[in-house]
């Protein structure tokens, strides 16, 4: 019997996931716009055998342009770039479903699942915020509900599309003189809510019927939207306990939605810095938190949690009569995991600062490489996870060192792959997921 | 003083723009949706010093699969993976107007010329037909005219999108924590009547400046959307006097909308049938024509005449009594050419399909390759053109035998580069075009 192993996703992010990394010295605050940069991430990732990479995103410019690098490249076209620079390695792009529309969503999904033969995966979010509804003519953003109710149509219309060509509708018979069968072709007619969509993609069937599908969102609306429909789960849980129960919550929920519970992976977010010793990895974290500006911190800590400018102070502890998670519009569990923390550990908000600044409230983990890979271990083990999303907080530098270092270890104990294989070649079958039957063919059983 | 030269841009598509292309022994049916089939006619271009290549598209699947090959590879995706396996040419993508948001489409043509170091280009369409328009939420195209006034503002909202951020609003002050200076972005803040976009691009200047903006309606309003958009105009004409018209007419327009007609070049489209005789160049137009499926051929241009099916006849000429250009809301200028096409040389319905079979209306040129050298010559010397947008009957081989037979030729007569060198790096340089100026920034010699 094969042992159960881990999936590694590279979360990459600029210069690394901690907000001080672009003053670093090895940092180069023009890596967000180099080509150069992703491809080198990119490599390291598939030289440690992670399972996929991922782009964060949403359509709009954060606050200000002092505080960090600002801005990103579209994740669609980067990940194109870097299908090319690697041969094995997942691509999951980031994509709203309020901000696009079905037809041109699908389309680029299916073009990049072709041009990786079988790589892509959508990481589906429903864009929290103001300031990316202003870029689409909306004044104000759409209620959660209303963005997850959309996110719900938009699903089932992207799949409609997605299995729109049957797999064998090319017949390429070149002496008849006939080179697609019409009759496998389905438009999906869809009238809905929030979309009408008439026509066939103009695209055929790709190597993974469509992409991994990805959500990240753990408010309820995001558990019932991802129970129904992500293949995989990316998830900022501070302690075993707490990710031990968003799992078998989440688990639970995909199988009564009538899934199976292996087909729905959950990986909680780790920012792993790594030392030789664990004074080592302490020192490097310190390095960091001494490069915050901690005016910027306080000033997004105030948007996050909807106060007025000025009421935080940097040395007191969070207000008591902060409103409850339900009157909140945006991103609602990551409110609730911010104020948790800052309770639970009793942080002043230069504290919870210096903790966010690592990780916007992942796990951050400062210790040696045999540390990281016990925890990661007593999680995978222990029923909280089955892989991590791996958050550098240093890039390329802490990425290189995750896959020199604790990656090896991982590998010893035979908690991770030591190389592809050619069994697997799509990001559905590394993620042991089936390639999805069409909606529009009866199983051969059933006929 | 430098002569000037041509610009040569390979227009790919599938097998070739020959509809029974794909029926040959060479030909591969599944290319369309086959990287390396696009990597290698790249290359091929690259090899050619070609300014650059260009892709044309439609957010819908053409009516039948069973004609020829159907769908298409989303164009920015395909070209950003062909931009990683090339170093000098352009990549042109096609994108609507009319089906796009300015934010996200503007968001990916910076993406594209970032990555591609200043080679991408966007060819401008309003993308006529009602089966786009019901993949869209919309019962039936918009009017011709509102199609229109729609890319005007479009642009305008790009425009503004992409000369957000001025060239060196990045700081990257380590020391101080100041990665950049808010005051040289600049948020659009647009409210017009097609759309609202309010906050900045979340993507830096790139290299142009913006993507070579390419356009080719040749109806009263796409020259009008030309003379005061396009830096470079792709154009169907059939015979060097109309071509000549048409180029000196879209010059003085760009002039009197305040131009230099240098910065907007006219290429006119030609299939080429090459062969080492001129009797074997019509042997190998020959080959094709007896490929065509005529009652595929009758289906699509009684669509295009917006005739009744069953109305054609095959061995008869065009019906008297056709609508004028007026009335037809879809593709006006491509009505109107193949109508007077078919008029002036007396065709029948059978040798129409023949003609349109092999370049949808283009110059189709059946000759030696210092037929085809001479042809190009004389339009270039005679004010028909800039440069040529070439259309290859058959893929990949219509563009190796141009690339080995017709390249040389034009070189030994001066008339195109030798080598790209290195002074001109992006795609507007080898156009001969300047780096446009940002509109948030005032001329030094104004100052």
């Amino acid at each position: 019997m094969t042992r159960r192993q881990l999936h590694l996703n590279a979360f990459l992010m600029n210069t690394g996931h901690h907000e001080a990394s672009w003053r670093l010295p090895e940092s180069d605050p023009y890596a967000h716009v180099d080509l150069a940069h992703y491809v080198r991430l990119a490599r390291i990732a598939e030289r440690g055998t992670f399972d996929s990479l991922f782009l964060a995103d949403g359509p709009q410019l954060w606050s200000s342009a002092g505080q960090r690098p600002a801005g990103a490249l579209e994740p669609i076209t980067l990940l194109t770039a870097l299908a090319t620079a690697t041969e094995h390695i997942g691509l999951i792009a980031t994509a709203s479903t309020s901000y696009n529309s079905p037809y041109n969503l699908a389309r680029k999904f299916a073009t990049l699942d072709h041009l990786s033969a079988g790589r892509a995966g959508w990481n589906i979010v429903t864009t929290a915020g103001a300031e990316a509804a202003r870029n689409f003519g909306l004044d104000a953003e759409p209620a959660h509900a209303e963005r997850y109710a959309r996110a719900a149509e938009f699903l089932d219309v992207a799949l409609k599309l997605w299995d729109s060509w049957e797999d064998d509708a090319i017949v390429a018979d070149k002496a008849a003189g006939v080179w697609g069968d019409d009759a496998k072709i389905h438009p999906p007619r869809h009238r809905g809510r929030f979309f009408s969509v008439e026509g066939a993609l103009n695209v055929p069937r790709t190597p993974q019927g469509y992409p991994l599908l990805v959500q990240a969102g753990s408010s309820e609306d995001g558990k019932r939207f991802a129970a129904r429909y992500a293949e995989a789960v990316f998830t900022a849980q501070q302690t075993v306990e707490d990710a031990r129960a968003f799992y078998a919550d989440l688990k639970a929920r995909a199988v009564a939605a009538g899934r199976d519970a292996d087909h729905i992976k959950v990986l909680p977010g780790i920012v792993p810095v790594i030392g030789s010793t664990e004074a080592e990895a302490r020192a490097n974290e310190r390095v960091l938190e001494d490069h915050i500006v901690h005016a910027h911190g306080v000033d997004r800590l105030e948007r996050l949690l909807h106060l007025d400018p000025g009421t935080l102070d940097l040395d007191g502890p969070l207000p008591a009569d902060l409103p409850p998670e339900s009157a909140i519009e945006g991103a609602k569990s990551r409110y609730t995991l911010v104020v948790e923390l800052a309770r639970r550990e009793r942080l002043t908000v230069r504290q919870l600062i210096g903790r966010l600044g690592g990780g916007r409230g992942h796990l951050t983990f400062a210790g040696t490489p045999d540390q990281v890979a016990d925890t990661i271990g007593l999680w995978f083990e222990s029923g909280a996870a089955d892989g991590f999303n791996i958050m550098p907080a240093v890039l390329p530098s802490g990425l290189e060192t995750f896959v020199d270092h604790v990656v090896p270890i991982l590998r010893t104990r035979g908690l991770l792959r030591t190389e592809y294989g050619d069994h697997h070649r799509t990001l559905r079958e590394r993620y042991g997921l089936p390639r999805p039957a069409n909606q529009h063919v009866i199983a051969p059983a059933l006929v």
